[in-house]
């Protein structure tokens, strides 16, 4: 173990959690994993855990939770810290932060897994040392937090990447299966937008079936990637998720966003194997995203 | 005058070049306007005037230059401060920052003019007291800035917000003017597409066709506006540029974005008069967006 502090991080997911104690993804002193079920019997494990923790001498000078959404971000809302309006039945309104701020004594940093994840890569993963990059994660959704001098973009509500307008691509006539805008990027590229084009999911596709849905994978990816390269210029763009593993994907996206761009703004670095890359975390993204809003909010 | 101390600003635009000293867009001390001739024709007009100011007892603490671009912006860079390759004749290549830090002794800020106006809304403007906003420009080129934080979002580049992906309105054949794009943003909603496309600039139309160019042009400025909030999740967007006073135009923006999201996040601010809303710097944007920059490199 290192000198440096001690931190919590906590992963709040629509199907497990995961609490670590620890300084980094590769530094944890301790871990649970927990099914999520009910929000007070979810919580109770928590800081039952992190309470145990802090007994043993395992104690967090700061927390990070990286949560399941849609969450309330804004500091000034007397929700601050809480799930909004969620699918998952018992969750809405379900107030995160309070109970975990009151076992933690440090500062606690909430936001989104995704933006967490944003962070964890600059951190600890394929963004390190930069400070205006994005990290987008492709698989049973589509979402993508924007870092921006250091700072997670969000205002009114969290980034919402998955839905940007892409044009379809000339050889599909899928209808997309976003319930609220149909052919959007996660409407037209998500895991499940897939399986439903190709009648399987992505990892049983093969020989012809998988080039053609790598190609058309990579189209829908590239033209969201435009639009964010047009928004925030960022220096890195890391894609992570499941579907982000297609073999060959990587390449295709690198191709497909130099045409998307068309030679707009004619940036060299636009074209290189160093702007587009693959998150680094993996499995660890959650919880190593949790440790970076840890990291963040005891930095300030 | 206020005690507050005096800023340079320079607002370098294609065709002219505004250099003012002052505290703020509505408390200047002196004020220059030339046309944009050669390099060293101009760039020297602007040092002699900050040189007699200087002399006079006018002296900035700080600059701030809003230039017309491409620009380079990474501080890494030794072109830092340099328009790049532009079709202005005997301008790519030429160093804006030296030759000005060169005469102001403190501090002198470098960003492009769309992002020094979208500070400059922030400080004086439409968007004063937020820090997470976005300004888009809608006149001969469409651009926008982003501040995230209170910074402005540039990585390897500056924004180009005008060539986002939009999808065409259901009524529309023309073919778009982007020479990258054709049909992106701009290629279809600046002024020079409105007028290719209705035979007359854009105050000239009138009756149907007013209303059918108002329809139109809403439409592709909320499918923009749509990208923008889904990527860096704005409090309020500002809308400057000569085609954004088209009459009717700022309602038909907040009803097509509020189609456009199709519910999603839901979030009844994003139907609010406050989100989208008019500059209000006007004419004094650029020169504002110049002193802005300066107040924000004195304020580092």
């Amino acid at each position: 173990m290192s000198d440096t502090p001690l931190l919590a991080g906590i992963e709040a997911g629509g199907t497990k959690v995961i609490a670590v104690i620890g300084t980094g993804p590769d530094d944890t002193v301790a871990e649970m994993r927990i099914p999520t079920t009910t929000p007070s019997e979810t919580l109770g494990a928590v800081t039952d855990f992190l309470r145990t923790q802090i007994d043993a001498g395992n104690v967090p000078a700061a927390g990070g939770i990286a949560s399941f959404g849609p969450v309330e971000l804004r500091r000034t809302s007397d929700r601050y810290g809480f799930i909004t309006t969620t699918p998952k039945p018992g969750w809405s309104g379900t107030d995160m932060l309070g109970p975990i701020s009151e076992v933690i004594g440090g500062p606690v940093a909430f936001d989104t897994d995704v933006n967490g994840a944003a962070l964890g890569e600059g951190r600890w993963g394929a963004a390190r040392g930069l400070d205006t990059f994005v990290y987008l994660t492709v698989g049973t959704g589509i979402g993508g937090g924007a870092i921006v001098g250091g700072r997670v973009a969000h205002g009114l509500v969290h980034a919402e990447m998955g839905h940007l307008v892409v044009p379809r691509h000339p050889g599909d006539d899928f209808a997309g299966r976003c319930p609220f805008h149909g052919d959007c990027l996660e409407g037209m590229a998500s895991g499940p937008a897939l399986e439903a084009r190709w009648g399987v999911a992505p990892p049983q596709l093969s020989g012809a079936d998988l080039d053609a849905a790598v190609e058309m994978e990579a189209w829908y990816i590239a033209h969201g990637l435009r639009s964010i390269v047009y928004v925030t210029a960022p220096e890195r763009i890391v894609i992570g998720g499941g579907v982000s593993t297609m073999p060959g994907l990587m390449p295709r996206v690198r191709q497909s966003l130099v045409d998307a761009l068309g030679g707009y703004p004619g940036l060299p670095e636009h074209a290189s194997v160093d702007f587009v890359v693959p998150a680094e975390l993996g499995a660890m993204a959650g919880p190593a995203g949790a440790l970076a809003l840890a990291a963040d909010a005891l930095a300030r």
